[in-house]
């Protein structure tokens, strides 16, 4: 990718605000050749990855840090993950992104399930974990400047003969002077025949908004922890740790309450002292199935709680399909969802987030299951 | 690989003819780094692929197109396919070539096969579909231009420890103003000890060669279909329908005829008016399987025939060994093959191209098979 | 990697010595996009590869060449190596160096090991032959010039969420005008908990320096044949035939002795004629096991013998572990370890060197084994 500044300084737009897009691409180490968008709207800055499927690796809302602290240093470049290494995480090789997809054929664990081959006879194939969209790069790459925003573009082709033939067109959208951004992300079938389809945000925050006495805040119909594990975690799932060495992740499966019509939902994750939060808004009908990933580990170890907006949870795709939460899109179709995260820097605007949320939770009673349902978990 | 561009423009050779060599390096998605070498004779144009073991993605005739379309949209770098995905069929990641060869060291349906470890003891190893050579760069590329012809050559090292270690040196050869290419192989092995040997060439015809009532033609003295699949279809293997979405593939494998003495052979596929058609020429001797691939698929999921000389059938390697169809190349021995493609433009030329073909069957009976035999399939 | 040249022209340092520091990248094949460090201090000169974890492809002392003859002609891009191929074997597909790292996480034969996952649970995983740190680029490469030395760092990261997270750092420093090299590495555990950790050098050479005739002296306590296959070879352990095609490789397990408190040991291969040998010193604090490999099979297939410390011997981890022979880093902690390789190009430079190897071997019985024993090999 071409080197290349445009900013306020040489381009009129954008107010007063002191706005910025830089491209580079980075070298040495795994890092080597993955390219990197950096996108100063004037108050948020973030940096996608075009290499890594248009991910964001980081960012940052005046002088707080969005993102976390992963023992993986850099942006890896994909040509160094083998997702089927370590008994299929070799994707943990190159995680560390504030917000990165899974997908889009498969995510969630890794497990075997029945594929069709070439010659249209059942196959058994291992899927690691969480796919490959995280590592396949972006073409078509551009930008654009607008009176009020910046919005990069960009495409990644998830594709083989006897498919899947998925094609990601993304859209990353930032007002200038705002905490805000928009993902609008568009899947379309390439091929003729119906393919699976899954989709998950893996929305990652580690220091400073993480933190002992962080909370988590979504209005939800029901809850379950995953497995025993986060069973044992359940009286508290919405609150947070100081990083602790040896904590083993706990995840919670989440049927959001919505708003009555459009299903517009929120969650919520905010600091301490409550002057700090990061809240993502989304449409159920995008995506039904929400997961809280709490890895409250070590700081070294990757001290981190990943907000999981997916169109299914994060279990084996052989699993989700027996529950009907895999997707199928037609010969052609395209699938169009959209995830705002806005970045909350004064405590008049964390507690109004959190009224919105109240307000649709009083729609529905919060079941919270103490231990993992077999209509969620693979239990 | 530098850009380089030399033409008739700029090097007084080939007379009347409009030719050039343009070399380029992809960008964008996974084709980021794909040398390409951009061949055109004045009449015939074809771009090979260095990165892609001297494979030809796509090529022209005069006004038709030579290829298909895969719903692998561009020329992958070998570092974003991983032949073990999928149930070993990952090497479909990256197939979206007009002429790909596959092997060498094995080739054909993926499998366990038993391979010797550094120890000397049997070591059960799984052989993915079609082996590595699509995936393996080429180097020591080099153009040649003489007063009648344009000549690639490059070499691909299959290679490692304890073998197999196979280099492939190719030699593209194509003159000025014909619709002919001409494709010198010869594989060595590098060793001191005996290697295993499979190669096969996918040449692949769609839109607008292939079409509804495109017919394949060749001699041969038996033929039987891979499986019940294609049994279905064995009464008109030869003719080709429009695309049909869920159109599962049909394989054929021939016994070819030759003529006396070389043992040389033809296989052709024609368009419906008979007005256009691609000719491969082999001899049987280098080539004694051959292999017909039918997937008139849906146009968006490639809607492709394959035409595959080989030394073997594309069955996995345990089995085609157990048919004495795999080649053993001694330490230090070469082997080289030949093959022709002839890209037709006149009824005179097919009809004379359909005489020729009639010559040689009319020296052996041809056998159809209903059903797949066992010495050609794992059955 | 950035190309520069840095030479007793430009800087008046190293005396009289004619040294050179040159970087360059290699282009063509599977050498694309390999960066090397070519460092000359006036005697010994020798080619680092920062892309393949700075392990050190060949060298020459004076006339003699350090190094041997792969199948793998060129330095392969970690890009094209799977290491999950051909049974878990892949890595020999890269293997061609004269001083290779095996590590940093597992080593030795490839085996299925139970490793914790994300969720705290047991997965068995398949570790593949000698790990990954060969097929990791290197970052923050750096050359310091002091006035009697040149001294390359780099650093090398083996990171994944949920472990291992490793990092390298080497220092090689060699002296103005000596055949000696020195490599100081540090390999910290960058996570907050306790990480298993395996290092061995395979240090291999070919012709000249192996002949037949060559010899390989050590000092030992004990030794053991790895198998029934070196078995056959115990009585000759420490003696060199000539090039053999169809060879196959026999190993030998040493307890290695050391001097008093300082346990510093060494290791020689001398050639037939006892004017030139490779002596390896290292502390058995540092690599209590040693293993010789002896490979001289054709010269085409790799006449090659390995002296390798390690930190134990290249079994799988899982045995390994059963002996109480891998290493676990706490949270944090560094492991240092240094290994000095002189090149002696005098008799009498070899003779003083057998002269310390015997008079190490004065405090110990030499034990040998005639068969593989429990406790070192996996019988």
């Amino acid at each position: 990718m071409p080197t290349l500044r445009i900013d306020s300084q040489t381009l009129a737009v954008g107010g007063k605000h002191n706005w910025s897009i830089q491209t580079r691409t980075l070298h040495g180490g795994t890092q080597e050749g993955v390219d990197v968008v950096e996108i100063n709207n004037g108050k948020l800055c973030f940096a996608v990855l075009p290499t890594r499927g248009m991910g964001i690796w980081k960012g940052n809302c005046g002088d707080v840090r969005l993102g976390w602290d992963s023992p993986v240093k850099q942006p890896v470049h994909p040509s160094y993950v083998n997702s089927l290494e370590n008994g299929g995480i070799g994707w943990l090789r190159g995680f560390n992104e504030w917000i990165v997809r899974c997908g889009l054929s498969s995510m969630g664990a890794p497990g075997t399930d029945t594929i069709v081959d070439n010659n249209g006879n059942a196959l058994e194939a291992f899927l690691p974990l969480h796919g490959n969209i995280a590592n396949l790069p972006a073409h078509t790459v551009s930008i654009e400047i607008t009176d009020r925003e910046l919005i990069l573009r960009g495409e990644v082709d998830e594709t083989m003969l006897f498919g899947p033939a998925l094609r990601l067109h993304t859209e990353i959208r930032t007002e200038f002077g705002t905490g805000k951004l928009t993902i609008l992300d568009t899947v379309t079938n390439l091929g003729d025949n119906p393919t699976e389809h899954e989709l998950l945000y893996h929305v990652n925050y580690g220091s400073p908004v993480l933190e002992q006495g962080a909370r988590f805040q979504a209005p939800f119909k029901q809850m379950a922890p995953r497995d025993p594990r986060a069973a044992e975690g359940v009286d508290s799932y919405d609150q947070y740790d100081a990083p602790l060495p040896g904590f083993v992740e706990q995840a919670y499966f989440f049927e959001l309450a919505g708003k009555r019509g459009s299903r517009e939902s929120l969650a919520m994750l905010k600091n301490a002292t409550g002057d700090q939060a990061s809240l993502l808004r989304f449409s159920l009908k995008d995506f039904p199935c929400f997961t809280l990933w709490k890895n409250t580990a070590g700081s070294k170890d990757g001290y981190v709680t990943g907000l999981e907006p997916g169109t299914s949870f994060p279990n084996t795709r052989r699993f989700e399909r027996t529950k009907g939460r895999v997707i199928t899109l037609a010969g052609g179709e395209s699938r169009s969802t959209k995830l705002v995260i806005e970045n909350l820097d004064t405590k008049k605007a964390v507690k109004s987030a959190e009224a919105e949320i109240r307000a649709v939770q009083k729609l529905s009673k919060a079941k919270v299951h103490p231990e993992a349902i077999s209509r969620f978990s693979d239990i």
